[in-house]
């Protein structure tokens, strides 16, 4: 039994009833937002469910601290909740979660990539088959749109590449060893501090994160499927001052680049994650910090170029909110889950064409 | 009577049909898309209006010239396509056509600014009553979709601030200036032989066009209703190579910027387009040729930029294909028409605080 035995509270009129399944720190600044001075009419913050939630509500002010609170999942899926955020922590069952709040009916706005990065043409499938919906803005690129940017905002176009800073922890650790110097773990310090850097940088560095991010862009880019597993890295860990220093010497930097390119008529998807080699004239040297940036190469319209917030402060937040208010605004729309094909061959770092690898 | 007697076909299974009025260089584009290699399965191009659908479709060859031609709206508004995609020519009753397709239950997909600048709230309330779609990505910034951007990408956020490069005739003429060098007129010449420059290029120039998506951003970003003629223009025309050099010399350059910021809590807009010095380390002075750019800065994530095509070539084409896609996704969409509110106040170039003009 929860901390609160739910009431049904009845349909609420016009507007959705959301429920945050993990008070952490997306979770908290989630809720903030919905309960602040820029809350969102149609948007009413109603559940908080978190396997701590008796030690953290007394720490709540109001009107938090007289939401429903309660440390069961189920009891979240009982309710009359129309949107459940999920933002547990890692190494909980966060797929599990999803497919239980679909079949509860719910819709569900996720920040985990691996979730999407792994599972998500099939949990986007159950969610269509449910009649609700899956979003995941805040899985890439935090407050940089680039989700919508790929799955609507150049729908019209075909995306053949796409070029990207993705990782705020290791564009952080980057450029502070550009301006600052010092050394890796000093900026992965710093990182630390701002609010950037994962739980396990090396997740970040070595390029698993970006690879998670980058093969959820290729669902949504190219229409195929690719495991990130199957996306060759390079680790951006070994990377020090003096590497920097040379690249300044040619009149460039050094960026982690997520590169992916997809030839549709020969079904070859190339794709990896590396240090790269980027000129001083070029988008990335110039996305500092926790900036994430994008290149979206299309057939028609050429590319289309999309920089923000990567990760920190406000920016998850702000992704799961703008999911949010696309759900609020049409309850029942239909969102088709992508029709994925397999590449025929998946290419990695020996066929690197974007830009040298350092 | 049309050129066809039009039979009705039946619903198409899951599919849209999609009906062109008017075949000019957009309408075409359009059209070519629809039919061609990359053509989307889910939209199905039927029928073509055109006042001159006798003289233009013999010069088509198939699969256009098959497809049922008209010289009257009405059959187009009689027929049992399900979106009209309005492309007609400057100085046509555009507003009566989308009025017209929406009340005949038609959605709309259209690119003209004006109409949406000036009547655009108008005419969302009346899409949204008929449970219809009214769609205009191509009215602003062509293959760089800024409109889907304020509308659904930072829809969690809240919206201070934009910046942007919105016409790309101007543009092309300043960094023809400033490469090539020569007069306006000769400028302005390349620009229309490359497609970009609209009938009347004062309007590009003086910021008419510019003003009137500056509107449109205003209601989405802003939520505030403000008319084209209520923007402080200042003109670019007699901006000439001496004025570049000296930009040089301060380390930048010129563009025409299109600026807007919203005050909520004082319910003050400032609004303008002018000519205006920009660094050398902005992305505005990095925008080159045709290209469109935007800095919209939001109060939780901070600023959000996107570049891409603004004109010429397949621009409007692509952007008006991904509305296309966006309702055949989802025929029965609910999309809300904006609620806005008319600002206390509105201010003009005499409150520059962007950058100076020139």
């Amino acid at each position: 039994m929860g901390l609160n035995s739910f009431q049904t509270s009845g349909n609420s009129p016009g507007g959705c009833q959301v429920g945050i399944l993990g008070f952490g720190t997306v979770g908290a600044a989630v809720a903030r937002r919905l309960s602040g001075p820029d809350s969102i009419p149609q948007l009413r913050l109603t559940h908080i469910a978190d396997r701590r939630a008796r030690d953290k509500r007394p720490q709540q002010s109001e009107p938090l601290s007289n939401l429903i609170w309660t440390d069961r999942f189920d009891d979240l899926l009982a309710s009359d909740v129309d949107i459940i955020v999920e933002a547990v922590s890692h190494g909980e069952p966060v797929a599990d979660y999803v497919r239980a709040a679909l079949l509860a009916g719910k819709s569900v706005v996720t920040a985990s990539r691996q979730v999407i990065a792994h599972q998500g043409a099939p949990l986007l499938l159950l969610a269509e088959r449910q009649g609700r919906q899956l979003r995941f803005e805040a899985a890439v690129g935090g407050a940089m749109p680039i989700v919508r940017l790929l799955a609507d905002g150049v729908a019209g176009d075909r995306v053949t590449r796409i070029d990207a800073i993705l990782n705020a922890t290791t564009n952080s650790v980057l450029s502070r060893l550009e301006s600052v110097g010092g050394t890796s773990d000093e900026a992965i310090a710093d990182a630390c501090a701002h609010g950037y850097a994962d739980v396990d940088p090396s997740v970040d560095l070595d390029g698993i994160d970006a690879a998670a991010k980058l093969a959820i862009l290729c669902m949504l880019g190219f229409r195929v499927r690719v495991s990130p597993d199957q996306i060759d890295t390079a680790s951006t860990a070994r990377i020090g001052v003096d590497d920097l220093k040379k690249a300044r010497q040619r009149g460039g930097t050094i960026r982690q680049i997520a590169h992916a390119s997809y030839d549709r008529a020969r079904s070859v998807l190339t794709a990896w994650v590396a240090p790269t080699f980027v000129s001083d004239a070029s988008l990335f040297a110039r996305t500092i910090g926790p900036q994430n940036a994008a290149v979206v190469g299309c057939a028609y319209g050429g590319d289309v170029t999309l920089t923000g917030l990567g990760a920190g402060g406000e920016a998850p937040a702000v992704a799961i909110i703008s999911d949010l208010v696309a759900i609020a605004r049409d309850r029942a729309a239909i969102v088709p889950a992508p029709v994925l094909i397999d590449p025929v061959e998946i290419k990695g770092l020996s066929e690197l064409t974007f830009a040298e690898a350092v």
